[in-house]
């Protein structure tokens, strides 16, 4: 299905792409070449869509929503680097990731490029309240990334550590697309603590739909190859809420597969997720985030761009199934 | 020789360590601890310390210092953080440094971490020219290592290329030191412009008298183990004006030394580098820029914070004999 805002944002979509080359545009060539293989690579960009659409329904006719959005990408794009570079991921959308076209030092010195731009973007607006909004993000999502650290050993991730992280790891840079996109459009505060709770769990729900199509995604459908989290040993929501649901011989068979992490594997792990307990409570923590979306947006104007962001929050949940 | 601010700023300086510990503070502990590794190892705190000198030559009486203050060696910390990735060096500052004593992630991780904490701070500026100055400076450092690499595998560095790479690794941030330190004192842009040519050309000095330290520095005044640029092939300034200075075949010999860069042949490298044309063009070149801040440092008024500031500049010429 083509959602509704690829063409209602089809001007936006393209000065977005515009003004992310021409941000990371340098005297220094190596650093526009190595950032721009990421940046070029055609991400969902669904945080700064988010953003345009936000500030849209609420009417903002000024010159600097481009750059806002830009400027979210950038520092998602920032962190992706990054984070490629500490988990040795060797494909990052469909390309070779950077410190392995490169090397280690490409990756951590390109990241920090992108973080760089990213941060001149955020210092050119003239309202102090986007700035800070934007660098407080910017330090939650990085302290995210050092919980993460902090938990890798751990034999088991609590459910309440996993929401800790994709809080701060995925759902905080939605939250800060929607929330300067209001702050931009004058929006009261109210509507902006209401955009906050509603980007949050869309954020949320964004994960946790990732996490789902891991396991039980279709291939032929999303173009993800399925078992990645399960190979990388990742606890994921499906995981933590197996483990909940089975009793201690199952949980030490499960653990140990999971431990192993072998591709033979997988399919004998499927069949342990795939009960019907399971199944449920995986959808009814789904529901319960997309559903706060669904109250959440009823602050936004009735208009086009709000019926899009509907499209986006019923779309997540389409995918599951 | 113990330097006159250490007298003069001792409670600013109280106050700076304090309010570094409380930015890198975090409900993250592995952030906090893995930070304060690094950030309370008690570095020179010289890019502060200028900033905090101009703002009170200029009689600035405000609240912001020690926070403009921390933010910049803040900066300063986190591409530290990542220079040590990015080089594998086993030290700093006497101790192990970060991805030595933890590994890679974290001093990727913990690298952003501290960044985020700078921007936050920037971010806490009224003035929004304080936190473009220092976006641009984030911007134009990283460039610079980024530029670094790109140059890493060439058989010789150009001078040109040298000074563009310790413009924008050392001397930025001195520059934004100083500029930052004027602009919260209501400085008009004559001596905003006096005050970057001053604390650029202190870090290029301060950079040169690094490397010349490096090659010809007293081991046991400095306390710093001479030969390690050699050893890591480095092309340093003294390297440069050497090979200038050199006929074609001893410009061989000395190549092949220093790509081999042995700890034994370190005698050999300096007794090439210690020809009186060598020397007297690496003073030449070092006093270029040391008499640039005399002459710049006539803009600041005449008070014990410029007599401190005077001193450092002269400081940095005495220990090179």
């Amino acid at each position: 299905m083509e959602l509704i805002y690829k063409q209602l944002l089809a001007n936006e979509l393209d000065s977005l792409e515009a003004n992310l080359v021409e941000s990371i545009s340098s005297e220094i060539k190596l650093a526009s070449e190595v950032s721009n293989h990421l940046v070029s690579s055609g991400g969902k960009r669904i945080r700064p869509v988010v953003c345009i659409l936000i500030a849209k329904a609420f009417s903002y006719q000024g010159q600097d929503l481009i750059k806002l959005a830009s400027s979210i990408e950038l520092l998602h794009s920032a962190t992706l680097i990054h984070d490629d570079v500490v988990d040795q991921s060797l494909i990052r959308r469909g390309k070779q990731s950077i410190h392995t076209k490169w090397d280690n030092a490409h990756g951590v010195l390109v990241g920090d490029f992108v973080y760089s731009k990213a941060f001149q973007l955020m210092a050119s607006f003239e309202n102090p309240k986007i700035i800070r909004t934007l660098a407080n993000s910017t330090n939650r999502i990085s302290e995210g990334e050092v919980l993460q650290l902090a938990l890798k050993n751990r034999e088991v991730l609590t459910e309440k550590e996993y929401f800790e992280i994709i809080d701060r790891k995925t759902a905080e840079l939605f939250k800060s697309a929607a929330l300067t996109a209001g702050i931009l459009s004058s929006c009261s505060e109210n509507q902006l603590s209401s955009l906050a709770k509603f980007a949050t769990s869309l954020g949320i729900s964004f994960q946790i739909q990732d996490d789902i199509l891991d396991y039980f995604g279709n291939e032929s459908l999303t173009g993800k190859r399925i078992g990645k989290d399960f190979e990388e040993g990742k606890f994921t929501l499906p995981v933590l809420i197996a483990l909940k649901n089975m009793d201690s011989n199952e949980r030490d068979i499960f653990l140990k597969l999971f431990e192993n992490g072998e591709k033979e594997s997988f399919p004998e792990v499927l069949q342990m997720l795939s009960t019907s307990n399971i199944r449920e409570e995986i959808d009814k923590t789904f529901n319960y985030y997309s559903d706060i979306c669904k109250e959440e947006i009823k602050g936004i104007p009735d208009n086009e761009y709000k019926t899009a962001l509907e499209q986006i929050v019923s779309n997540l949940n389409s995918r599951l199934t």
